[in-house]
């Protein structure tokens, strides 16, 4: 059941286009019932419902982390500055055979959810090992997921045996379907070059049986594009689509060396994907051509990936991230502009999960994800144009409340949904034992 | 006079290799008298002196922004998105004109000091016209600055004709040579495009004969490399050389299309350079090859330019531009790593400003600019590394104490040393005038 709720005092950004000075956000049962002027406010209608102080500050819709792996906060800071192969082979993938359980990606995925909720994130697409666990702790904080099981083709934390990965899918999918309102369980099927053709086609099989999407990582790498046309003779998308895949696939990450005939193809299935521009980069991954993406008619949202690849959660730096990267990547200043950036992590995020019209936008009949910035501080003065003073200046320490389903979350900047300092504790007493080996 | 302090119960990170996860930072007369473990502290010899409570968190020298142009903070997302030349032609030259002038350049320097204490940044290298009012803005907030009155062969702010803009340097250098230790007036000749080689010779001449430092933007575009080129047959570098100039220019900002035999130059002769990562983006300039700077030898240090082209003054984010910048210009994940980064904001700025061995690092003898970091956050644990934290975790607003020549300027997230609500109130409504044209 969502919250009823009444935000006033602040400035509406109900989305790229509209912008009031002064306005109100009312939620009923957790969906937007008002957003706009004063003049179209009748407070009659929402007598002795709960209100929300923005103190001035900006009101806008919640951010959307179309692609992340939450539970791998855990290694956030463990290894940096190293070669692609020696960090994954030397540092992640045994911290990850060592550590990651059930428990651990409840727990991380808590400390994930925690900081998500403080810096304006309400939505995120979320995939990794263990799911359930990820599950039970975005359900816990109130945060609204997208929680895709992972199926790859090598022993996986919960999964050891490879061709048990389709039925320990089924089981997340099966337990979360319809259990709540605010999350929707998904299967994530690594990537092209570490599933089989045929895992792809049962992964896609299984989604469609059940009703659920599907993701995928695709042209993350320069060698991954390689391996995968020497492997199968063509371009990653192109390999999809021969499979019949690209009907069904609902959003890809990264998209980093796409070639014009793949967006194409993309496009044509409304294929959506995700640009990790922070995680591209910190891994040398290469730069994704969102103005390419554009050109073509794909919808891309904005993630952050995961934290040790990043290193944080911060929707609001990826998206300065995103915006000045396309400009340095094409030599335009023009280039994704402040506007497009956010819509990325608005309406391009929605869509890329799977929620276009549920979220992504203040308006009446989406749902009540919202969040307040805290505009009086030194960094955001002037304001000149809400767009560049969210993209451009301001951080995720910039938010002051979070909202998700008409409840709030985060309220001056505390997290009220679980004891963040508990789960902060619990986290730093596991890192001692990672880092002790 | 400076100040005395003592600052515990934090960890202490003096210098890139150098961190005590338990420690004390003593302060003496505004100089660092005692840093390291509690083992060799003496509390008597600090006896009645103020103590301040770093709460668990991280103690680091203070960083260092090499290039500023901080008044600018009234443009800031005046106009963004645009073509450079647009950018310039339309917004920022006929805003510069209108409103520039020493009133304001005080103003709204004293929000950036603001902005920039509050992120931690504790030494400003700032180039602007109208110096005067920036020397008074942070002398008032007490921040540590190179302030240089700029140089063009333009009518400028406060400088109509200018044929008399060196001896208004002059009027500014002689005004407040020797008037404060936390003070170092300068000359910034604008550029090799936009100052002749007799005004460049002027400048050097001028720096001479006064005993100051002197800068200059160099390389920023590729468009301004052909001008040079063009003007004078040969590089910018190679120009300066044949000038005489590379003696005693102490650092140029940018740099990011110089050739290998100009990093040579510039090695040759000491001459620094300033990275400014998220401004070269912004405005598509490019993106310097920092790698290459430190295979020639070249000193890097570390700025954010002007408010109008970042859109803030925050180091911490700059630091994470610059090395995750670096990582993609060259694919390769292990160029400039999290300690390069940081140690271009601490050593690097410092040499950049001729502050070498006075600031940059927490050792007894240097000044007694610190900032403490509350670490106790979701999006920084777990903590295993400071670089790491510091660099690819952290903001602006983690900075929770920030400490300049022994005097706590900003504790608990709170600037003491001046009104920071009344200044912003004053540039909004100066905003308010910019907007309305």
């Amino acid at each position: 059941m969502g919250g009823d709720l009444v935000v006033e005092n602040g400035a509406i950004w109900a989305g790229p286009q509209d912008y009031w000075p002064q306005g109100f956000l009312a939620i009923k049962d957790g969906k937007i019932s008002y957003v706009g002027p004063p003049e179209g406010f009748q407070p009659e209608a929402f007598l002795g419902i709960e209100r929300l102080d923005a103190g001035g500050g900006l009101v806008m819709p919640g951010l959307i982390n179309a692609h992340c792996h939450a539970a791998m906060v855990l290694f956030r800071g463990l290894a940096d500055d190293l070669p692609l192969m020696t960090w994954l082979n030397e540092h992640m993938f045994p911290a990850e055979a060592r550590w990651v359980n059930e428990e651990m990606v409840e727990l991380c995925s808590l400390l994930a959810a925690g900081e998500m909720l403080l810096s304006g994130t309400t939505c995120v697409g979320d995939s990794y090992f263990c799911a359930h666990g990820a599950a039970r702790a975005f359900e816990r904080a109130g945060l609204r997921a997208v929680v895709a099981q992972g199926i790859i083709d090598f022993p996986a934390p919960g999964v050891t045996d490879p061709d048990q990965g389709i039925e320990a899918a089924r089981g997340f999918v099966e337990a979360w379907q319809g259990k709540s309102s605010l999350l929707q369980p998904a299967i994530f099927a690594h990537s092209l070059y570490t599933c089989s053709p045929a895992k792809l086609k049962a992964v896609a099989g299984l989604a469609h049986e059940l009703g659920v999407p599907w993701f995928t990582h695709l042209a993350e790498t320069k060698s991954e594009v390689t391996q995968v046309k020497e492997m199968h003779g063509a371009t990653p998308a192109r390999h999809l689509e021969s499979l019949g895949l690209l009907e069904s696939l609902q959003a890809a990450a990264h998209g980093v060396w796409l070639e014009d005939e793949e967006l194409r193809l993309l496009a044509d299935h409304g294929v959506a994907l995700v640009h990790c521009p922070e995680s591209n980069r910190k891994l040398a991954s290469g730069m994704a051509d969102v103005d390419a993406w554009q050109r073509a008619g794909v919808t891309g949202g904005l993630g952050t990936d995961g934290a040790a690849s990043n290193n944080d959660l911060d929707m609001i730096s990826e998206m300065a991230s995103a915006a000045l990267g396309d400009k340095i990547r094409n030599l335009n200043p023009a280039s994704l502009s402040a506007r497009e950036a956010i819509d990325m992590a608005w309406a391009g995020s929605a869509r890329a999960l799977g929620l276009e019209g549920v979220v992504g936008r203040l308006l009446p009949g989406y749902a009540g994800d919202a969040v307040v910035l805290n505009t009086d501080q030194p960094h955001l003065t002037p304001f000149f144009d809400p767009a560049s003073t969210v993209v451009y200046s301001a951080r995720g320490a910039d938010v002051r409340h979070t909202v998700v389903d008409g409840k709030v979350l985060v309220r001056d900047c505390e997290v009220l949904s679980f004891d963040l300092n508990d789960v902060m504790a619990r986290v730093r007493d596991l890192a001692r034992q990672v880092a002790e080996g």
